[in-house]
């Protein structure tokens, strides 16, 4: 069934006041007449069956529907903006892969400086891969923020990664398996890696440095092989305790 | 240090042949001038230091070069073609993953059948991504084949897995921490994942059908997800191995 994000501004007594946008996307690109079924997503875990009517500006709420409950950790990424529209793939691949929040971050060697529209766009990403995923909550894309910001802002009592291409560190699923956590931050670098200065003050404010293997990684491709490690060792513990 | 993927044919007894294609990216992209050096590489593991000189056409051999003993493992990524250019991006994550070889596959629910000249562009990609990464060997990309030739043509003898987005199978990592392997396959689904016949075609062939998590992958996310826990399990078991 289609999925559309909505606010919970649209939400009526019994129906949704669409927006133009979404009465031009469930009418004219998914084909949907009057009659014809939805699911409405509020981004926040909660779902509902909606369904066409005549009227072009609200769809009939029908029923709240039950979320499937698959846990996923939480997980921030604070990811150096690249070169380009780079970060454009980087906020779709990590929505599919389960991101909680994602801070784009001005490191020493950032080139990019994001302007305000940028946001906007990767907000809009995010929701459409949310839907596309089946994901129910919709990752936060928040204001970028520079490095040292963001050693201000992240809080102690959680496992804190930064990720490096030094060989000698760690690797990222190591650390994971041996401290499993339901909530954690994972930074990764510009093109062109952290400066020493940053790996020293991250150090200083309890990250842990780790690998994420052998080969070198484009600034694009590192925060998804990190987000598919923190995943699957979340969902192989979650089985675990299971007992499957 | 700048890198080039050579042939063995432009190897001469102490100069590297260059094409017009390696002039222009050494001395015009690159910005190398006579005098300055490089690495060269055959993309089998081979890498000398060479140099540039006076002559447009050739560069002076200098040294061998003893290659980083970095192990990785022998990875077949099978993935099914998506839309569009999607692939292009597949390749260059999956060289930057440590794939060995890519085979683009032609499954049921596959839209595309693709030029020709799809096959010389992506393994241009692949040797390009493999001197980003840093990789002394360039994954080979094969030709397409259908799924049934898939079927016939992988071998029983090492570890065959079919990712597939449901719910009930054992997740890619437990699988791979119970049965290392260094060298093994992976195959990934197109839009719309596997028909049921291919499942069960795939499962009779010795394939197991596995998961890479309780989120929705895109067709070009899939492949790095699975090649990145491959890579991943395969350093840890080293690691471990080694006693680090």
């Amino acid at each position: 069934m289609q999925r559309l994000t909505i606010t919970s501004a649209q939400l009526q007594a019994n129906h949704i006041q669409l927006t133009l946008e979404q009465q031009h996307y469930l009418r004219r690109v998914l084909r949907l007449q009057a009659g014809d079924r939805f699911l409405a997503l509020d981004g926040r875990g909660q779902q509902w069956l909606a369904m066409l009517t005549d009227s072009a500006a609200t769809a009939q709420l029908l029923d709240a529907v039950a979320a499937e409950s698959v846990p996923l950790p939480q997980v921030v990424l604070a990811a150096a903006l690249p070169k380009g529209s780079g970060f454009d793939e980087v906020v779709r691949q990590a929505t599919e892969l389960g991101v909680t929040e994602i801070w784009p971050l001005i490191s020493d060697r950032t080139l990019l400086r994001p302007s305000a529209q940028k946001l906007t766009r990767w907000q809009r990403i995010a929701t459409e891969a949310a839907e596309q995923s089946e994901r129910l909550v919709v990752p936060v894309v928040d204001e970028p923020r520079s490095f040292k910001q963001l050693l201000q802002t992240t809080a102690a009592d959680q496992p804190l990664y930064l990720c490096s291409a030094r060989q000698q560190q760690p690797h990222l699923l190591t650390c994971l398996l041996e401290r499993p956590s339901a909530a954690l931050l994972v930074a990764t670098g510009p093109e062109g890696g952290w400066t020493t200065a940053e790996v020293n003050e991250a150090i200083a404010a309890g990250y842990q440095v780790v690998s994420l293997g052998s080969t070198v990684l484009r600034a694009v491709t590192a925060p998804l092989a990190a987000l598919t490690l923190i995943n699957a060792v979340y969902t192989l513990k979650s089985e675990r305790l299971k007992g499957v």
